[in-house]
């Protein structure tokens, strides 16, 4: 068998995760929080699974789910969404992402990505026979650069992939991005899929600016979300797709052959917690005081950075302190001193390394706080 | 957005299992049991839920449930596999097809598919940009018939997808059909995918011989399964592919992208209910009951049939009673006596009506006799 991914080893995140294991250190890599979800939704998942609710749901997901997240679509975003033809539910932000770039993306299609970005849009992409083109961020602050944009797009480009909050920086979509995206390709048959499963997670009084809330982009946009990332069940797989009727349509008709349908008692025990919105609309607060604690302590480390905005990532960088490789540091950290990180390196399609290291704050405070004493004694 | 799926509309399972909830009929349409699964396996799912067991599982499988999958495939098929290499746990065995395909099938290679085959081979092949060549299964029984394989054979095929037990025919293959697949691509660059969902699903004594068990095949094969059809919980989206470790290298590249990880809770669970044999062992006795329930019930109805060899499908003719499309009667079955069927020129490539209707029997006894007693009424 000859590879169709040559470039994709073990993923960093099973490196890391694996290697803080073996090394008995504070997990600060992976994405996942290191708290349970609340059990009323647990209770929610027994009761389901205790009334029979273990066949198969519909393909495009329980009608009820389907309404509740129709009904949050309204209250966050003040758009109206009809969840019969617009909401389908998915096993995980992650099928959302692939179905919908497999349902746009044909032989040949350009697709703008970031740079850096999520590592599973350049595989899913090729994997489909398109061609990625990559926009650098702008640096320090990993915000887009428009006149970079402008000139990736070509008459082949199709697709371009959104992420925000963007990990691994956090940088938060502007109204001004929304709209100067909208203007690019309103007149070019480009479609968007955007990555928004840090929807419920920004700081500092800043709003998520869901692409949906642009009339123009809403026409022609995929949002993807995730309540693994909202409820803290990231291990439970479930997600969603927001589309126009015309386009969920196309990402059903992938979606029912990628994995065809979703873990049913879980749907159904999501619908009824998605029924309190005081449930996600606490996330910003919930998360800001863990961004704060870790970033106050991080002061007291030879780190440099700024507050991530949004997602649960703070990225630091320490080009002032060592020419190490990021790679390296991250494997030097997690095993002298007990703390595992991402090196983002691993993000960029050059793999370049530019000295900033990630770490996930979706941590008990106790565990944030033995971390950051760890960093406090680096010179 | 134009179509990459043009064939594809609403899949029958979900027109059927509308239509028939609709007009309150009995659903022998969709392939799910009407029972539940043992209380035993959601009391642990609720256990380890509770226990926190709620985030990222590893990309390839909890490791406690790839080594029951191995130890499984030991005691059913006397076949070592190493769990760390060879086995991967996926979200359905829906995705395990999609994944295998995807890690194989590159633009313009040729895949043979067995006609009728489930819906989902073809969609899988086209989006990967594989030519889909198809191979008529014998009438009436839908035995391989060989020599046709053989001139399907072409320098182009790199692929073969098998399906045994066979949806929706019942068909298990012989150890004849094994050899004979082995003797054709032994010499050339084919890989099989073997969708063996009904691997404890046989009849009459008649043992499932799994590709794994062939020598030359398990070289060269990606073995899909389903906890959902064993365990009777369809609407979990649980599998595994079991393969060579350079086969399941690639897959697993896939399977990254493709969903990353399987629901957390429902691994650990299963590894635990898999600990004991019996669970799986008793499949084939439980199964049988229901099968000999319902042909001695067919057996006072109109319709013609042989009793399925496998799966808990058993298809029934009628072409010597009517010149009715098998989709307009399994909709005036339906509505008219309350039964709902699968028309099974869904699976053909041509759509062609063999005048053949597809009863799920997987329904508890009541379910069934009272569906028996209306098809009794038939003339
Ligand atoms: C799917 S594992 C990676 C989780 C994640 O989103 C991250 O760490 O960036
Ligand atoms: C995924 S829904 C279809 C279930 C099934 O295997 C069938 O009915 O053939």
């Amino acid at each position: 068998i000859s590879t169709k991914l040559p470039n994709v080893g073990t993923t960093i995140f099973t490196v890391m995760s694996k290697l803080a294991a073996d090394c008995g250190a504070i997990n600060l890599s992976q994405g996942f929080p290191g708290f349970d979800c609340d059990p009323v939704l647990l209770d929610l998942v027994n009761k389901y699974m205790k009334a029979g609710y273990n066949q198969y749901a519909p393909m495009s997901g329980v009608p009820a789910l389907r309404e509740r997240i129709a009904e949050k679509t309204k209250l966050v975003y003040g758009i109206d969404l009809d969840s019969e033809t617009e909401v389908t539910v998915v096993s995980g932000a992650t099928e959302a992402l692939y179905a919908a770039v497999t349902a746009v993306v044909k032989q040949g299609d350009e697709v703008i990505l970031f740079d850096p970005a999520y590592d599973s849009y350049a595989p899913a992409v090729e994997l489909n026979g398109g061609i990625p083109v990559y926009v650098p961020l702008g640096m320090p602050d990993f915000s887009v650069n428009w006149e970079r944009v402008k000139s990736a797009i070509s008459d082949k480009t199709r697709l371009i992939m959104v992420n925000t909050p963007h990990n691994p920086s956090g940088y938060v979509w502007t109204q001004e991005d929304l709209d100067t995206l909208a203007e690019m390709i309103q007149d070019r048959d480009i479609l968007v899929v955007s990555d928004e499963v840090y929807e419920h997670i920004t700081f500092d009084g800043r709003k998520h600016l869901s692409l949906l809330t642009h009339p123009i982009l809403r026409e022609r946009t995929f949002v993807c979300g995730s309540f693994g990332k909202t409820f803290h069940v990231t291990g439970w797989k479930i997600g969603f797709c927001l589309a126009p009727p015309k386009l969920t349509e196309e990402f059903r008709k992938i979606h029912q052959f990628l994995t065809f349908s979703t873990a049913t008692p879980l749907q159904y025990a999501l619908a009824d917690y998605l029924s309190e919105p005081s449930r996600y609309l606490a996330l910003p607060d919930f998360y800001q005081k863990k961004r704060d604690l870790f970033c106050v302590g991080l002061k007291e480390t030879p780190f440099e950075f700024s507050p991530a905005q949004g997602s649960f990532f703070q990225m630091v960088s320490y080009a002032h302190l060592s020419q190490e490789s990021d790679y390296d540091l991250a494997v030097r950290l997690t095993k002298e001193i007990g703390v595992a990180s991402i090196p983002i390196s691993v993000f960029f399609s050059d793999k370049k390394d530019h000295k900033i290291l990630r770490f996930c704050f979706a941590k008990e405070d106790s565990d944030l706080n033995k971390a950051l004493d760890k960093l406090g004694d680096l010179k």
